[in-house]
């Protein structure tokens, strides 16, 4: 019998607020630090799609295997949202943290969410904790 | 002046279970699902990505001009995480519908997260609605 990989799985929800107009309106610069923050972080990346819209906003993901990191951007308002989910042995909150002082971001609302979490019945069910953060990385 | 476009967004995280253990490991089938399901629900499809794991489950995303839909599978235990985030004028409730339908999921455990909502002081944050939802179209 083929042994059962864990469902269990961390996926960090985020609202970021105050970032670099300049960086979250250009998608090689952020292409470049999804892979890194991938890196970082422990995860393998599979496949990365990124663009602009005309508007000049950013919008893609990173495909890892062990789940996805993704972000989209309103620079006119400083606003991204940003999403790591990941499974196994890598360290989801390092990719958050890399991701957010890269972007230059000055306060993010996160939810974190366990998904993935069997229940006697054969379903699946998922728990949230969320919290606010201040950052003073990009004085 | 540009005009800001509405930074506020539906996302949907799914755990599905009960699913086609045959169909959960079809990364060619799953594609043309998700690819159908941003079609049904008003999306534009702008890269696509899908791969399947040795162990069996199959991962990936679709990239839609509108945000993305992404997924997970653990075909032993008919298990399917799945994330649809959408911005501006489609119905992601249609594509989670449709998803749920074709994967023959028979329950699932749901968080709706409304993404993007601006506060006064110009920062963003969310508020999530969670639910359970019986399915009984795969008999």
């Amino acid at each position: 019998m083929v042994p059962v990989v864990g469902t269990e799985g961390t996926h960090y929800i985020v609202e970021a607020a105050g970032c670099s107009e300049e960086i979250i309106s250009d998608p090689k610069k952020i292409e470049q630090i999804f892979k890194e923050a991938a890196r970082v972080a422990n995860m393998t990346v599979k496949a990365s799609h990124f663009f602009r819209f005309s508007q000049g906003g950013v919008s893609g993901a990173v495909i890892v295997a062990e789940s996805h990191i993704s972000l989209h951007t309103w620079p006119e308002v400083g606003y991204a949202a940003i999403d790591v989910y990941t499974c196994g042995d890598s360290d989801p909150e390092k990719a958050v943290d890399y991701i957010l002082d890269r972007i230059g971001a000055k306060y993010a609302h996160v939810s974190e969410v366990r998904r993935g979490i069997p229940e006697d019945d054969g379903t699946f069910t998922h728990t949230i904790l969320t919290w606010e953060e201040k950052r003073d990385r990009n004085k």
